[in-house]
């Protein structure tokens, strides 16, 4: 993302969360915070000049028992306590007001890194069967249902059946779930079959927690005996671009963008 | 549920199936079949002399590679095949109607045995709090607007959040999900929080895979730190009954049960 933001003209500073970035930014102008330092993370934001910030990661719900009580943090105390209601887009809602209310624009990744979404139109590996485009066209229905109660941004549908869905484990604890299911005989069709389908929740606020896949999904994919993902075009960020597309290739995981479905579900 | 039956006055024969039936039966007159042998499964309910069927427990979909070849499953393996596709409800649909095609009546539990219904007005423990019972509502919702997919019979709420869903792995594994998104930090609410709420689907088959809680539950539930179970009244089999609730109430875990929404979802 931050490469991505730098070739397409952007200045970029990264704020490194502790316990959450893990990648290498040495070609990169830093700072740190914690989850729980609110206060910091926004005086180094504004000691780098920052003004527009794209939060990207795999955040989860800071402690509020170990938020660091400093001047910032305590300013934004009311809105912080309410981090503890409701889904993630409520959550995420939040967190963005709480940075806008300090001059800070958030932006979507997206905007700022356009080529990181999955497009419209992609596909890698063999073309899905009939039997699994019913398969995704399931999921997308299900998926679309469940945003209207903000959970769900991932699910494995294989012959008509919904095996899994995501809530608060993350897509790569729901798909590790499919590979214990083949284990315990709940889940028997022959390996590989079973679909990810991995979109936005309608209405979904595209600055925060976008829907991510990367290598680490396909690996999690392939040890789970799956047999594609299908993701919502245009929707989906996938940071390591061709290189997760060729490793789900030499896989045998095909890999296809879909639109979701305009209606919420069946019979309504 | 046979002691329960034989209390209502019906005459019981217990077809024990390999690898689910693990209680003690003998009191009852019992025959012996595998999930794999549909048809040796006929034949003993023909020599018990049954006409009426009810069928409890814990299935999984059999291995269709490990049918055995016997009359019986020969003239109906066109009907067993389909049971690789669709959810749960389908599957069940299918399997009732394999067995009414063979001359056999397929009775829901609580037709045999109405007392094992977890009844409506049923409370132990203390009494949910309103945020409690707001969580109940959404999941209820939850659960409404997945049914129309053949999918979700339970799932976990706390503070307006969907915590887990259950697809196929069944309830228990998605409540130990829930003590283990505690331990990983993606839960962080103190411990005891978080309803489990269960129903049966809109327009479930009430013959086959009535939704079914235990003591087991109760110990799993304790396990996460939930704080209480909603049980969809009328809908859910209580087979330990006042035992579970006992054990329930010791350990501090609430029970209710609610009745599911008329409309599947916000903003329908």
């Amino acid at each position: 993302m931050a490469r991505a933001a730098r070739g397409a003209g952007h200045d970029v500073f990264v704020l490194l969360v502790d316990g959450v970035s893990d990648a290498d930014y040495s070609d990169f102008e830093t700072g740190r915070t914690a989850l729980t330092t609110v206060g910091r993370a926004i005086s180094e934001l504004r000691r780098a000049r920052c003004r527009d910030l794209v939060v990207v990661g795999n955040f989860t719900r800071p402690d509020h028992a170990r938020l660091e009580w400093d001047w910032g943090t305590l300013k934004i105390m009311p809105r912080l306590l309410q981090i503890r209601f409701g889904g993630d887009d409520r959550v995420n809602s939040i967190v963005s007001s709480l940075f806008e209310a300090q001059g800070f624009r958030v932006l979507p990744p997206l905007a700022v890194a356009p080529g990181l979404a999955a497009p419209a139109g992609l596909a890698a590996g063999r073309k899905p069967s009939k039997e699994e485009e019913e398969d995704i066209a399931l999921g997308l229905s299900v998926l679309a249902s469940l945003g209207a109660f903000d959970v769900g941004q991932a699910l494995v549908v294989s012959h008509r059946r919904v095996l899994a869905i995501e809530a608060a484990e993350g897509t790569d604890a729901m798909i590790a779930r499919c590979g214990e299911l083949r284990r315990n005989g709940r889940f028997r069709e022959a390996a590989p079959s079973g679909v990810l389908v991995k979109a936005a929740k309608p209405g979904q606020d595209l600055r925060m927690d976008l829907p991510t896949v990367g290598t680490r999904t396909v690996e999690a994919a392939v040890a789970a005996g799956l047999a594609g993902l299908a993701l919502h075009a245009d929707h989906v960020l996938m940071p390591d671009g061709q290189e997760m597309l060729d490793m789900a290739t030499r896989q045998g995981l095909f890999v296809v963008t879909v639109d979701m479905p305009a209606s919420a579900g069946p019979g309504r």
